[in-house]
This record gives C-alpha cells, structure tokens and sequence, in this order.
C-alpha cells in the first residue's frame, strides 16, 4: 500500500529507499528515523503486548539500519471507554521496554475517539538512532556469495497471535519473540563492521523480507528448509492453519547477510546474546536469478518462495 | 492524559519538559522530536482535510520549539473498505503541504484494519528538526512583563468542523485556518531571537494553551477581551453551540511571548507573512498570581480563564 499509492506522491530521495527506517542527514550525521503504527489483536498476548510491542518494534526498525536507536515519541488512539487497567499495563510494558532496549520515550500524544471509532488501542512509535561512522547497511547490499544468518526460530510471534484470535486450545508454549535487538546488533557490528544487510522480517515474514531483499539487491538468493529454525508447536499449528511459517511474523529475529569470511565472527556476537542463541546460516545469495528467492527442499528439490500475494493476516501486529 | 498516567511511567529529562516537541541532543546537534495523530472527523472539510493537517501539525509543533523542520514520518490506519480515491486526495494533500513547508516525508507505515474496527482513517505524523545556534525557545520562559501576540483570528479551525459536524446550515464562510506556521517562524527569529515562547494553541484552544504557559512558567497572565481577534461568524457558531472561542483549536496559529523592546519587530516580520497578517498583541505577562491566566474585558471586569475541565471537544483534530 504504502509503496503503490503513496510513495509516488510523497516522492523523494530518502523514503524511495525503502528501508525499514529513513537515513537522513542532519548537519553531517547520518540519523536513522522510523515509524510504525500497532494495531495487534489481542493487545495482550503470551510473551508480549502492544505497549512492549511497539517499542520493540521501532527499536529494531532503527538498529536495522545499523543505527543506535536514542529517542522513541509514542501516539495513542484509545477508545473511549478502554479500561484504565489496561492502559497502565500498557504503559509499565512500554517503560520497561523502553528501559531494556535503553532508549528514552521524550514525547507523545494521546487521542481519545468515541466508542467504535476505534478498537481499544492503537499505538504509533516513531524513533531516531544514529549510525555509526564506517557503518554501510541496507537492502540494496546484498553479494553474491553473502551467508544469510536467521537469529532464531522463525513464525514465533505470528503464531502466538493466531492462537489467541482463534481460540484454539492447544498444548503449545509458544510465545511472541517481541524482543529489542539493538543490543545484539551492536555487538555484531562491533565484531564486523562490513554486514551487508540487516532486517527484521516482521509482517511477511522471513519469506517476504528476502524477497524485498532479493528485489532490492538485483540477486537470486537460496535457502534451504531443513536449516530454517522452526518450533514444533509452531509447525503444527502453522500446518493446522494452513499457512506457511516462511510468511509469518517475526519481532524479534533479525536476517543479517555477510561475507563467506565473516560469518564464524557475526554467527559467534550472536550467539552470546540471549536473542541470537538460535541463530545459524539458512542460506546464500547467488549469481543468478536476480530477484527471485528459491527454497531447497531437504530432498534436494527447489520451489519459489514468492511475494506474498494478496491481503497479508491483518493486525498481527 | 498523557500528562496524568503516561509521563510518570516513561520519565525522563526530555519527556518531563512537556513541549509540543522534544528538544535532545544528538552528538551536539539540537535536535526537535515531536509526535501527534490526527483523527479529525470529518477527514474533509473546508480549508483543508486530515492530510495537510498532519503535515502542518507537526511541521508547527516543531516549529514552535524554534527548530526548522526538516523530515517527516507518516503513519496512517485504514479501515477496511476506505475508498481509494478518499486516501489518493488525502495523500496529495499531505504531499503539496510538505512542499509548501518544505520538510520532506521520508518514512511510513500502513495498517489495515477490518471495517469497524477503526472510523475511515487515522494519520500520525512525527518529524525532526534543528533548532538553530542561540535560540532558547520554551514554555517555561515567560518572564514579567512579556508581550503576548497572537498572529491572527482566533478558533476558526475548531469552528469549521463544528459546523460540519453538526451539519448546521450556517451562511458562513469560515474555514479551517491549517497552515505551516515555520517560515513565519524563522522570519520571526530572524527578527528577533530572543523570543521567549512560542506556542501553537491547537486542541483546547488560547485558553488551555496560555494556561499551560502560566502554569510552566510560574508567572501570571493578563489578556484583553476586545483585543483578541474573533471573526463574527465564529463568535456567532460558539455562542450558539454554547462554546467559548478561547477553547476552540486553531491549526495555523501561534502565540509568541516576546520582550517589549522586541514587540514592535517580532509583529512587523509576522505582518509580512500571509499566516501572521492579522497579528496583535493580546495580553501580558504580570509579576504576580502566578500560573493564573486573567481576562480583563472592555468595561473593566476581570475573570479567570481556567483550565477546561473534563473532556474536550473529540475529534476536532
């Protein structure tokens, strides 16, 4: 949507690139700014909710252009009537997300709309981070040859959600991976400077976000599905539903793509961080087949993974 | 709200200052952060539409810090079923204000919520900008003896939707006053940098807004009835919706707190801009009866202006 429609109107050199987040410049640092807007259902969740949610989510936004996430601003829409309970449940969550990614909330705003014009709760988080200097990292730099590293199991949060909304009663642990990344990606700039690309594959999924990545970078990219971290628990109820965990939301799991030689030296940052524990290469970019993103089968055959067509699962975060 | 519950939990040096942006420093670089979500209904109406007043809402709420707007983020919720056409006049709208204000909207997001469970669409805007070497610009800088300006007719914004809400069938021409305010601004600073406030008196109107400063500031406040400027139309939709002017939005206005001397040139730079034409000074800061706000009116009498209690006005922004 925000693609097709309306970044031909607002058409300019920073919001044509695309990235989760903006860099823009301001008097000669290059600052990371972000936005994105919560409208999960249910707010509350095993694992998470949409206060910590939403912190998380543009903390990551930030960190994934390389950047130090700083400063977050908060906008509420509440409906009239939304238990105050709730929203100071919502409000500790967000403060102590806050807290644990180490940036500050420094403004906000709050709208209150009448009952039924809105569902409970909506909440944008915008935030600026600055990026390092000597720090190149953004979808387009993708090389053939470039390891693609997934932090952890993947569909974790999409299938927390989808229990929830259908009510299944289901012997299952999952929860939502909602986690800052930030950390985690200093320390693995920290051990190599040179990553080519990070993302967190959120809406979509790790299907859509190498897809973008694979579009962006002019490269064929190949993963391979006995290597693609999955739950059990999530398996089975991604299978049950009749989905496919490639497309299923992430918020706490990154993709970083490396050079052959520095994969030991990011894979081992990551793996010290309680976010990363999981992580391991799923895959490689190619010389061929610029655009297109194909999955090997552990028997050795090959099917596309495409761009998600149609209307994505709504308000899975 | 945002001041009761949410500012307590998220804490911190910036946020406490409670600006309509956050001024933060960023490696040396004062930077302004400020957030706000439109969810005016009607989204059209004359004068302008949800679009242009997200634009302009933000571009003036850092403005008013004394920074020069630079970059925009754009967060819309959509329900379901939207019409297209609706959000493609919306998003030219938001692109011809950001041209007018010369920002650039570099980021965005999209959620698509199912019908009913959002009222057409909901438009967050946040935005940075630099505020200039020498510019002290707060709301806690009023100081005994301030003139008070006011750039031009008071409540024509909340005025417009009102009537459209209420479907009155008013021969007025009153129309939404929606206007970037920061080429003003930086004429007025240009002028005269020793500005003390600056403020934009949007939702709960002069009144809430001078309250506030009086309040920050920790000094008194005089204005004078027959010197605030009221087209007669507006008066005439307030008295007969039972409203009082001094608590109605405005979307182009602003209130500048300035020093005597400084009075004469900070009035002549706003005069020769089309949003300041109507520019006057309205009132006083006194060195007493601090944080109350007094309306002296034309046959001598005096009465307090408070802060509006209870809810306002939903939806006029």
């Amino acid at each position: 949507m925000f693609t097709s429609l309306i970044l031909p109107a607002l058409k300019n050199p920073a919001l044509s690139e695309m990235h989760d987040g903006a860099m823009v410049d301001l008097e000669g640092r290059r600052v990371a700014f972000s936005t994105d807007t919560y409208v999960v259902d249910p707010i509350f969740f095993p694992g998470g909710d949409i206060g910590d949610l939403a912190i998380n989510g543009t903390v990551n936004d930030i960190a994934m252009c390389g950047a130090t996430p700083l400063f977050l601003s908060v906008g509420l829409v509440l409906e009239e009537g939304f238990p105050l309970a709730h929203l100071e449940r919502i409000v500790r969550s967000m403060a102590s997300a806050a807290e644990r990614a180490d940036v500050m909330v420094v403004t906000g705003d709050t709208k209150v709309v009448p009952k039924g014009a809105a569902d409970k709760i909506f909440v944008n988080t915008s935030g600026i981070g600055l990026i390092p200097e000597g720090i190149e990292i953004s979808g387009d730099r993708a090389k053939p040859g470039d390891q693609i590293i997934l932090s952890g199991t993947m569909a974790d949060h999409g299938a927390t959600i989808l229990i929830q909304r259908e009510g299944m009663h289901f012997e299952s642990a999952v929860t939502s991976d909602t986690a800052p990344l930030n950390h985690m990606v200093r320390s693995m700039l920290s051990a190599c400077p040179h990553v080519h690309v990070l993302r967190d594959p959120t809406r979509g999924g790790v299907g859509t976000a190498l897809n973008e990545i694979a579009e962006k970078s002019k490269v064929g990219i190949r993963i391979f599905e006995d290597r693609i971290p999955v739950r059990d628990d999530v398996s089975g109820i991604c299978e049950l539903l009749g989905l496919d965990p490639l497309y299923i939301a992430n918020e706490g799991k990154l993709l970083a793509f490396v050079r052959p030689e520095d994969t030991y030296d990011v894979l081992a940052a990551m793996k010290k961080d309680p976010c990363g524990a999981g992580a391991c290469v799923i895959g490689e970019v190619l010389d061929d087949h610029p655009g297109r993103v194909y999955l090997e089968t552990p028997i050795g055959g090959n099917r596309i993974v495409d761009m998600l067509t149609g209307e994505q699962l709504p308000r899975i975060c």
